[in-house]
Parts: structure tokens; sequence; C-alpha cells
């Protein structure tokens, strides 16, 4: 195992740093432009090379973006604490199965959490992706795919922690692109909303124990799907 | 929310997912050499400046280390897929709160799933540091907090899913550094230690309603501690 010290010194860059204490002083948000590197680099008194560096493992963290011709703004990492590696390959089977099998274990008590907090943004969230959702499935939209797991995040958002929301964008993210996959195999969008509208009112209603074992049963369905595909 | 399509574009590197996959065919581990910055420009063919460029994008998500007049070694995230943000501050004191309820709604769950799986690796490791730990306790060492955090990876790590692992270990390192003081909070090294062995025992013989509940009452005692601080 990584020892945790190394790990932090490692990595720790003053610099980079430096530009994040600014993103989070400033309260600058994802999409909100940065100076440039020349005016950072006199901002923080280091050569323009030095401060691209810095600025370039900022880029690598998903923590600022570069925009050909345009300038630097803040990526869609800044102020997150838990990622997903952007750099990985993607999952084969078997790795998607312990993906879900992850998920599996986490969900259902983030659903229980959910049905409990019931925090009314992350509640917003969940019936705004479900309504997406049933839009897209009547006009036949190919993003159904990536709607639904804005679904999976709104329940995380409902239960109000946002490390947990984190957590599992993160787990989310790594398996994205299988996800249009999981739903082609799958082949029925309106079992999938169904179970999804179910899950959503069993939050809505403040049923945890009833909103847990909706999120059980919904993701042993993907992971059904996942297995026969391996065989 | 971000979207799952621009992350996956904006952060993605030909080149730094080139060194990776380098990485994943010679079958390199954590600590092992890659070649010099010169040599890996030569054999994807750029320019010295770019290779850097981009090795330092992987240095910043700790998928490889500079060692200053030593060279570049594979870093400690090289095949992780959730990471540890290693560019944020410290968490204040409400943020160690959401840290650690994020753990006793996740850890739980693990440390049910331990008992099930059993997996002897992670069973070893929980051991391994309990026995660190408790020596640790004899002689007064320091790193006992260091010690400790093993142990809850180490209890990830008997339930078999290496997604699940990383996922702990990356809310872990968030608040390693507090872990030193919630130790000294908590002030009875003996009494942690005690819940730690408790728990152990329930995952060793493969009691899983027994290790959820360990692993709730230990976090609950843990969360009880740090609300203490905040008034």
């Amino acid at each position: 195992m990584t020892s945790v010290h190394s790990f932090r010194r490692t990595l720790s860059s003053d610099l980079a740093q430096a530009v994040v204490a600014l993103v989070e002083s400033e309260g600058l948000r994802t999409g909100d432009p940065l100076e440039s590197v020349k005016a950072l680099a006199a901002r923080f008194d280091v050569a323009v090379p030095t401060m691209r560096e810095a600025l370039r493992r900022l880029e690598g963290l998903g923590m600022v973006d570069f925009r050909h011709g345009s300038g630097i703004y803040v990526g869609p990492n800044a102020g997150r604490r838990v990622l997903a590696n952007p750099l990985q390959s993607r999952p084969d089977a078997d790795q998607l199965v312990e993906l879900l099998e992850a998920r599996r274990q986490i969900e259902p008590s983030l659903a229980m959490l959910a049905a409990e907090v019931r925090d009314p943004a992350g509640i917003a969230l969940m019936d705004e992706t479900l309504a997406q959702a049933q839009a897209q499935i009547a006009s036949g939209d190919d993003r159904l795919w990536l709607t639904n797991l804005d679904f999976h995040r709104a329940v995380a958002a409902a239960g109000g922690n946002s490390v947990l929301v984190e957590v599992l964008d993160s787990i989310v993210l790594i398996h994205a692109e299988d996800q249009r996959e999981i739903l082609r195999l799958h082949g029925d969008a309106d079992d999938d909303h169904a179970e999804h509208a179910h899950l959503a009112g069993c939050v809505r209603r403040g049923e945890p124990e009833a909103a847990r074992d909706a999120a059980y049963s919904h993701l042993d369905h993907v992971v059904e799907v996942i297995r026969a595909r391996r065989r």
C-alpha cells in the first residue's frame, strides 16, 4: 500500500497549490476564466515556463482547462476531493463487473441516505433527470444513457453529502462509455426508466428501506445483463 | 453537473495515455524506473518539451514521479481508477464531519463484504496492521495513526473489490493529516485498538452482520469525537 506520507509530499507542488488557493479565494467556478500564463507568472513571481508546468499539472487533474486560442479556464474538477483518474484504459468485462459490484455496495446506502435527508436540490435534480429521460425515450434521443447516469448522481446528491456525490461520480465516470452499451444490451429503456421512477418515488416519500431495496434490485438487474454478456 | 462527455475529452492527452499504455504493457509497478524524457520523446517521436509536458500532466495525477537527479519512476497512482485529489486544501471541521459521515455510509458495507469474501491477502494485511499497531502502542511510536488508516484499507481489501479499496483509500487520504489529531483527541489508543481488533475478528470468523455493526459503532465513536471538538 502507498504510504500516506510520501503520497502527499511527492504530489504537492507549491505553485499548483497556490493556483488552487487563488481559485478558491476568488470564488471561481468551473468554466470561469483565469488570468493568462504570463499574468499568473508575474503574480507568483516565477518564470513563464515554470508557471506553465504548474498549470499542466493542474490540467492533468482537470483543475484547469487550456482552450486553444482562448486561454485558461477553471476545470471540471476544481473543488473536488475524489476524482476519476482521467488517464485510464477502458475497463474490460471483468473490471466492468467489479465496478458495478462496487456501485451495488455503495448505492443502496446512498439511496437510503437520500430518503432520510431529502436534500431539496438533489430531489429537484432527480425529478429533472427523470423528466428528461422520459422525453428522450419518447423522441428516441441517443443521449438517454447520459441522462440515466445523471439520475444516479442526483440520488446521491439528495443524500446531501458532497463527498459521497464525488465518490459516485468517480465510479460512474470510469465506465460512462460502457453505459451506452449496457443500455443497448439491457434493451428495455422503459423498464430501466420504471425502475428509476420507483426508486425516485421511495426517496421523495422518505422511505429509506424501500429506497435501499429499489437500488439493490435495479443494480442486480444491470449486473445480470453484464454477466450474461461475458458468457 | 459536469457532462461526462466534455470531461473525458478535455482531459485526454494522447501522449500521456500512451505512457500509461506503455507502463501497463510492460507490467511496471509503482517505484519502477521509466526511460528518460529524451528516450521517451524518441520512442513516441515528439519533441522533448512536448514529452516533458505530458509527463508533468502524469505527475499531477501521481501516475509518475520525478526524482531530482535520478529520473522518472512509476508513481503511486498508476493503475488506479479512483483518486484522492492531491491538490486540495486541508478539510475544515465541517468538511471533516462530512468525510467521516461518508466513511460511515460506506465502511459498514465494506466490512460486511469483507466477512463474506474473506480475501486471504486482505485478511493477512489486516492482521499485520493490527500486530504493528499493537507494537506501536507498546513503544509509544507516533506513527500509530498511519497504521490505523492502513487497518481500514486492509478491511476494504478483504472484500476483494479493488474499486472499493480505491474509493476508501481516496477518502482516507483526504483527511489523513487529521487522523493524527483525531487519535490525539480520542485519547485512548487502547480503546481504538480494541475496536479494530473486534472488527477484525468478525471479518476473520465470517460474521457479516457483526462486522457491519462493529464498523458502525467504531465510526460513530470517531464522529462523536470530531463533533465534540467543533462545540
